[in-house]
């Protein structure tokens, strides 16, 4: 029988950048930088606030980034470069970090020790303090992100998400989309199996990646170069509860595009 | 060198769920119904808005639903069917809007005439009308998405750029993101090739699919119950120009997990 539609009230939700950070040096307390950014913008976290942190500033605050110049690439890492055209040393960085390589063709795919499949092995390079510099993953991008949050609500009393978000690319589409590969103090997915849909049909096999669409918001916010390396999302109703990016990855024994 | 650190102000982005939708029927104008329910909240668009609108209300008004009762599957749907514990009639249809089938293990992937690669050609069984009906993808979203913009243009003087969502799965990770099928009045990826990062170094390769973090944003303010097919994006700003959801298809030949 179709179900009388009800009026559900779905609350706005918004994406806060936080603006004016300064620069993030290994050892710092992101939770006490992000918190002086916002009292320097007049802006406090609300309950029900998460917080999106780009990565990059993570590897900086953890000291995962490495000057090129010590690196001395592989042989394999000469013969890769070169059919990417790219830098070698940032090559050998990437398959240092990999656990196994699914592709090197154009550009280099790998399966990071995280269980991550993206390019590089998420090894970006960037003209950090005044030379190139490689910036790694984090090592533990769930303890990273729970570091943060365990951190705010010390300073704060609030329980505030956290996700640590990088830009992969995609199987099948153009572009970058931001993930979340790192999460704290939420569910990473929302379980829609056995719920009804609009009509009384039961869902199956639904379940939505909220922590990567949360990501994807913060991507919009802070953009390539917007230099907004933190961004606040105000009026999602996530789920409390043990939440990492791992459960967001799939299982390679499950993939069928690996 | 390194660039002084420029105070850009990034604007907050908001994401409003249009309320209070009726049912959809063939035939119906998305836009027209759209701003009645607006209407009904005491709400209207503004510039700079863009509209998110869920491909399942889409193909309600172009009447892509077909009752399941009337479809007779093949010998080949109904071993997949088997294989896969699913409804055969749901996976005729399917295999009747692919272009390809990429997998037929625990799931059918298909390659649909659009080009989109996801889960069963994007067929979504439902109890629509009071019966077993399965919802088919849009023929042609970004048509769909450009009437919906021409119509809002006409009624409202407002260029609304209009993206058509869905949810689909992703190779690698867990749970489906809403990602864009159909987009019209805006540029779906954002181009930063060329473009300096934080610290100077010119950044490569980095295209962002900014139409399909705009769906992930619906997509969190819809979720797969809020019935909430429909969402407004406020703070976005987006490129203008010619842009498609084809353009978010990367073309087989340059795919290295097709």
């Amino acid at each position: 029988m179709k179900k009388e539609r009800q009026a559900t009230q779905v609350k706005q939700l918004h994406a806060i950048p936080v603006q004016g950070m300064p620069e993030v040096n290994p050892g710092d307390s992101l939770a006490e930088i992000i918190l002086a950014a916002l009292r320097g913008n007049e802006m406090q976290f609300s309950g029900g606030d998460i917080l999106v942190v780009k990565h990059k500033i993570v590897a900086k605050a953890e000291g995962r980034i490495l000057p090129l110049a010590g690196v001395r690439p592989s042989r394999r890492a000469l013969a890769t470069a070169r059919r990417n055209k790219t830098d070698a040393r940032a090559i050998e960085l990437a398959l240092r970090e990999a656990k196994r390589v699914l592709r090197d063709k154009h550009v280099l795919i790998t399966e990071t020790q995280h269980g991550f499949v993206c390019a590089n092995s998420g090894v970006d390079v960037s003209n950090v303090d005044g030379g190139e510099s490689a910036v790694l993953l984090p090592l533990d991008p769930d303890a990273s992100a729970t570091k943060i949050h365990r951190k705010l609500k010390k300073l704060t009393g609030l329980h505030i998400p956290v996700i640590v978000s990088d830009s992969f690319g995609r199987a099948w589409r153009q572009g970058l989309c931001d993930v979340a590969i790192g999460v704290a103090g939420m569910r990473a997915l929302r379980d829609y199996r056995g719920r009804s849909d609009d009509y009384g049909y039961t869902l199956r096999a639904t379940e939505q990646a909220v922590a990567d669409e949360l990501a994807a918001v913060a991507g919009l916010i802070s953009g390539k170069d917007a230099r907004v390396p933190a961004c606040i999302i105000r009026g999602y109703a996530y789920l409390r509860g043990r939440g990492s990016a791992r459960q967001l990855v799939r299982p390679a024994d499950q993939d069928l595009f690996r």
